[in-house]
């Protein structure tokens, strides 16, 4: 007997009959004899919907009671599960993010979990009945108010959970099989990977893929949970992410499939991409100390994520240099609103905004010990005519970015060019973000 | 200044532009200097969406699990509001029923309030804030679950936080002006009534007007919370529901137009009217000791609310009486059948069903007083060629059943034998049910 926790994204709970087929999912797990926690997210694009309500109140509303109206989203879906659980025979009892001791600090709309004290979780697993936690917020016990965890954060709560009860291992179920070599809708012969250490999914997630939230796999590697990323339309074993490279796996927390995966990681693990970044170049920058440093504080401060960052080198009859770098597009209105305004400081010439990039990123354990492999990444590219505008690379990631519509091409190249549709490599890349 | 509970009903919030014209009022009441608090109901049909969703899973969802479902609505509409009331400068927040300190029994779906402890609403007043509450909900302090206090629960929650703050008035906005002397879509002529005293508001909602809560009037009255309804379409004084029959009234508590009322209150305040109950004659049973009792036995069993009962006189020669009832018509399919497993034990002949029957109430103080009023009541419907099938009294109402079709004719004919349309009756009635 196990104890496992599921969780269920809004696309597997999208209405009633979903509801109802999620739930017969839960009760055969429970039936099989395992103890049965289940973390839902919000029924579709309840969020959204939510979201949208807000926006026609009011461009900026206090972020404590959009927690409020969000957490709306849950309490729905998780109290229509737990109805059709018992529906089904199998007693089931939901709670709030509060009640399931999901205890977080108080940056509202972004909160950030702080300890997990599931006593009624434990209450009620004890009684041999199956709980269900709402994803995606907690409680801020000095104000007593509710939180949110931002986008992903349903993932995270079921990590979180899983931690926090000592879970034999956390389920996460979506619409796709587990994570693949690449993104099946640009390469239709890219695999599922059985197995992947928390570094490599780390890489992927920050890379594009949105299967599993970035902080969910940070949580999982602090606290070693074994998470199985997989699919709630079929019992087909997915992608397990645990241990890292090199570790011995502990046998029982894996499936069969990992198991036989071994723990002989291969070099490459997958090829994600990403469309949903910009490019914003600072044109004839004067070449002293401390202009970057300068720039990179009023990006900072306009509250941009920057990811990549290119400097050319000064013409030398000049003095002046270019400098770009990437960030979420969606931060580019305010990012160029603050450069512009500090125009006259820096003396720079003009500012460039380019939303037509893609990035690839290459992810695998083992890579930096191997040179030939950027080798043979950039080889791929020059041969498919697809020209690198921008390079970065992580002890086991190799990130490029392109042209917007080369990326799909460059994803292709480099999955072939890394044998990841043969059945030769072992190789993995996690499904694109699309946009 | 005042202190002002405000309660807004659904189809004052049906949307965001509804939201925020309520919003502007609550600025208004706040900036006018009163310490302001806001009750909420769940927007427009949030709630029966809700329970259309649960009767999509299962027809006998667990009713812990419906009720955290249907604080859902409140959640939404609550936080809505607040950012509303935000948007135009004046601070506020909301809080769930839990947040707010309403504390229920256990009996979840129509839980009742047993205590209020408003410390964070208190505090929030205290730093000038408005406090937004969810009306409908409260919290069972024994297993830390919210509950719901039924059907006309916001008017209570509204009520009871009055009481609880010790406000100076608690103000029942809907989209109607006041309480009415006869429904206005019958009866034209009707007038809003300035003022009632509990007394009557209790006869008139439970005779079927739906204007007030009966068990908020209830609440109202066991704590003398002066209870102000009116429109959220106007500034129009509404009706003043407060005092005893002969009572001095606070003037403090009334407006000046309730004051004008004096405390010379009228004889007949009103007549309502009631389509949604059903009748059931149980036929020929024996004439002997103990039988009515075990007929309403069963029929408790059943969980039916009785409203009025008749007994024929029993025939000499048959030894057989009838004794026919009326419940709530939803009531009717379980009674029946509860009925019909006794019928043996009993030994009665067959059971009828009627679900075309109309009750009009005439509801006044001093009406036992004052014995022509039967007669006058009896005279006009005779005069209309209305026949009565049950009477009930009480101390200040008369109700009668009729044929649902002659409902119409009957209330317009009692209310103008009263002279309620006139301007020399200070006479009240209510606005019916419909159905």
């Amino acid at each position: 007997m196990a104890l496992v926790v599921q969780k269920y994204g809004g696309s597997s709970v999208s209405d009633a009959e979903s509801v109802k087929r999620v739930a017969k999912r839960i009760a055969e797990a429970k039936r099989a004899g395992n103890d049965v926690v289940v973390v839902v997210s919000a029924m579709g694009d309840t969020t959204d919907e939510l979201l949208d309500l807000a926006a026609q109140i009011t461009p900026l509303p206090p972020q404590r009671e959009l927690d409020i109206l969000l957490t709306a989203g849950e309490r729905i879906s998780m109290s229509l599960l737990a109805m059709a659980i018992n529906n089904l025979g199998v007693k089931a009892k939901s709670f709030t993010g509060q009640q399931a001791g999901v205890i977080t600090d108080a940056v509202y709309g972004k909160a950030k979990i702080v300890d997990v004290v599931p006593a009624r979780i434990r209450e009620t697993l004890d009684r041999g009945q199956v709980a269900i936690v709402a994803g995606f917020q907690g409680v801020n016990r000095a104000s007593n108010d509710v939180t949110t965890l931002g986008r992903g954060g349903s993932d995270t709560t079921a990590v979180a959970i899983a931690a926090g009860l000592d879970a034999d291992v956390c389920e996460i179920y979506s619409d796709v099989d587990g994570v693949f070599t690449a993104d099946p809708r640009i390469v239709p012969t890219a695999r599922k990977v059985d197995r992947l250490t928390y570094e490599e999914m780390l890489e992927l997630a920050a890379s594009g893929a949105k299967i599993l939230a970035l902080r969910a796999v940070e949580y999982g590697r602090r606290y070693g949970v074994p998470i199985h990323v997989r699919s709630s339309f079929s019992n087909a074993t997915g992608t397990m992410v645990a241990g890292t490279h090199g570790d011995l796996i502990d046998p029982n927390a894996l499936t069969s499939t990992a198991q036989e995966a071994g723990v002989e990681a291969p070099i490459i693990s997958g090829v994600a991409h990403d469309r949903s970044e910009a490019k914003i170049t600072v044109v004839g920058v004067p070449d002293v100390p401390g202009m970057a440093a300068r720039i990179f504080e009023v990006v900072a401060a306009a509250g941009a994520n920057i990811d990549m960052i290119v400097q050319n080198v000064s013409a030398a009859h000049t003095g002046l240099t270019d400098i770009s770098f990437t960030l979420p597009e969606a931060d580019g209105p305010l990012t160029l609103a603050a450069l512009n305004g500090v125009q006259k400081e820096i003396g720079y010439d003009s500012l460039q905004f380019d939303d037509q990039i893609g990035k690839l990123s290459l992810v695998g354990a083992g890579m930096k010990t191997n040179p030939g492999v950027s080798a043979r990444l950039f080889g791929a590219l020059r041969d498919a005519g697809i020209n690198i505008e921008m390079i970065s690379t992580s002890e086991i990631r190799i990130s490029v970015v392109t042209r917007a519509d080369s990326l799909d091409a460059a994803v292709r190249a480099v999955h072939s060019a890394f044998e990841l549709d043969s059945s030769e490599g072992e190789a993995v890349v996690y499904a694109g973000t699309g946009r």
